[in-house]
């Protein structure tokens, strides 16, 4: 497989995180010749907090997680916890076998890691309707717990791999009462879903101690700058998940509240992580030369400002403009008014970049179609809107549409 | 221009409309060698209906339609209405010059019919951001006069096409009071839109006489089954426009509320019309090689069915599984659960036409891979689907995603 034109041109390092352990392994789920298994062992006392698709059609191992995190998700004392995820198959609309399958593998892990099936969170990513072969996975448990190690995260980030071009990892560090803490994590996904390919998957780790409410509410908002800010093709998985797992081994004295002026240098780089991974998503997308931000500004609110923000970077219409390197800011006025959010037409400004390309209900006086023909020929864009009725703003990232994209998914399945 | 494979094998007999006269002629507007204004002359004492495209940065035509509408939209005593449609260029999006382009040219059809400007409806489909050279409208006025003729309906069909590959139209009869009624009305589209191109404009007439309020509500309702039961890309248009005018002249006592059950003859005929017009669009979609109907039922509303319907009918990777003739109805259920709306995954139940593809949540036992590859084959694709929640339902009409409509529109814009 060729790697994304849009893909990092050097590969992250990653630093270890107290408390946690990784393996990957080849079980031949679906796919051979490669990994498809990744375990992650976490410490006692340490805290998990996850989001998932909204899907109601969602998948046996989303409505586990789901159920055990509304369970409290903890493992019991002195116990740790531990992350199972397989690629090749998505264990989605399976109908009772999904859930067996899911029991089976919680029971395996909670075994052999010598914790509760309670504290075990499952993710699995690939085809749809097929039953999950999980035997295959059980027999490769042993193998994975004894090769656990702190440094495994470009493995972990491979094994969980279907239709990407490249691994995608992310770290960074930031200090709590003076204690360094490290966040390092790793995702997948190139469509925002192909139901045999690409669910976006994020786990993310660290040696920070935070109590499991404030690291929900740090998730939750950091989510909603990086993985619920980009688009590829506008359709949503079965089986999205992304999970946050902190430790508390850096010996910072915990965080019960989101909100705490001590924790905020480790929001800032939680949501910079979450931003990387995300954004690595997007240059993976299916068949992506470009990589474009969308900025909305003026917007009623910025719940408003999203919504047309999300007009403008899943319409078709501007999406081939731009594999087509066309100005065409025609098709981002359409995508604003199709939006069904407040704009004032007379007061819309579009840039291309810096370059001012409309104001005022029409083509700025100063635009020159050469000057954003010459832009669209660069691989990274930025599509800025003012739509001129109040303070609201967002920004999303998402890639152009092209033929590649077409051939991915327009070929047949098996 | 080849045209579209699903386009209609013969050419439509149109039955001419009591009142109603028609022209069209070479303006140059954009194109050269082709027709791209149509008049319609509407007799004296007609109502006439619109529905409008929501955006909110719709052109100054549609603002001006609906105004006059909201005003009453009815001419003088004894004077006639007017319909003028330009192609080549949308007069969206160009500022206060769109508005004069659309005083001056409602001035000049008004003193050319003899009637008041403000019963003059326009509506323009092309370019977005250019200005409309409305003098060379203006400058074709009198040949158009000198030629209005009751036969002239292919002509105006033909006139308002952009990027379509055949002209759109239907006509049937119905009885009112015995009397018989005719309806003929042509259409035009074949993206949802392109800003440069693909814009939904339908003009419907009939010699019944029905007041204006009915007429409103009739069209309205007509138009929930048709051509707001159509997507192509999921674009919508600054300049969708349906106007619906009535005579009066085939002598039925006129109607004056929708409900009045002289007229459901007529508003059945009217239903099909509107759905012949409104498909002849999705079989001349961009690229299109499949017309697939999406049926949904089991919803807890009517309302709740469209929104899924519409979730499959603009899924990108249902769009191009169909152009890969790949029965993945995996991709169905992803876009069902992705839709927002309540849907039992364990009731769910999916057929490709007749054949059952999947039921309580998993695969049919039934089901043959072999079978759903052979009925993707066919050019006249139905999903049907069940959610298992309620009783609500809904169609809508969609095509494939293929290679020619990203060429069709990443191709540069001038």
């Amino acid at each position: 497989m060729t790697i994304s034109p849009l893909a990092p041109t050097s590969t992250p390092e990653i630093a270890p995180v107290a408390g946690v352990t990784l393996a990957a392994s080849a079980a031949g789920v679906r796919y051979s010749g490669r990994t498809d298994v990744m375990l992650a062992r976490i410490a006692p006392e340490s805290s998990i907090a996850g989001v998932f698709t909204k899907s109601s059609t969602r998948s046996s191992s989303v409505l586990w997680c789901q159920d055990v995190l509304a369970d409290g998700g903890h493992a019991p004392d002195g116990k740790p916890l531990g992350i199972i995820v397989n690629s090749g198959n998505a264990n989605a609309f399976t109908g009772r076998a999904g859930d067996e399958s899911v029991a089976a593998v919680g029971a395996a892990v909670a075994k052999i890691l010598g914790t509760n099936e309670r504290a075990i969170y499952q993710a699995s990513t690939g085809v749809i309707g097929e039953r999950l072969p999980h035997a295959k996975i059980e027999a490769v448990l042993d193998d994975l717990n004894a090769r656990l190690s702190p440094d495994a995260w470009h493995e972990a980030a491979a094994a969980i791999m279907t239709t990407d071009t490249f691994p995608k990892l992310a770290s960074a560090t930031a200090e709590i009462d003076g204690k360094i803490v490290t966040i390092s994590g790793f995702t997948k996904g190139s469509g925002m879903i192909a139901p045999d390919m690409a669910t976006m998957l994020g786990f993310i780790f660290t040696d920070a101690a935070i109590a499991p409410g404030a690291l929900q509410t740090m998730l939750r908002e950091a989510t909603d700058g990086s993985f619920n800010a980009i688009t590829v093709d506008s359709d949503t998985s079965t089986s999205d998940t992304v999970l946050l797992a902190a430790t508390g081994q850096a010996g910072n004295a915990v965080v019960t509240d989101a909100s705490d002026a001590r924790a905020s240098g480790f929001r800032a780089a939680l949501d910079g992580v979450m931003r990387d991974l995300a954004h690595q998503i997007v240059r993976d997308g299916e068949g992506a030369t470009k990589f474009i931000e969308v900025n909305v500004t003026g917007a009623e609110t910025d719940a408003a400002a999203r919504v047309i923000a999300l007009a403008i970077a899943n319409s078709p219409l501007v999406k081939t403009a731009f594999a087509g390197e066309d100005p065409n800011w025609g098709r981002i006025v359409m995508a604003v008014g199709k939006s069904g959010e407040s704009a004032d037409r007379d007061r819309l400004t579009i840039r291309f970049g810096d370059i001012l390309v409309a104001e005022n209900g029409w083509v700025a006086e100063t635009y020159r179609e050469d000057d954003g023909a010459a832009y669209m020929k660069g691989a990274e864009l930025a599509v800025n809107v003012d739509v001129g009725v109040g303070e609201g703003r967002s920004t999303v990232w998402t890639c152009d549409l092209t033929h590649r994209y077409i051939e991915i998914n327009a070929d047949y399945r098996s």
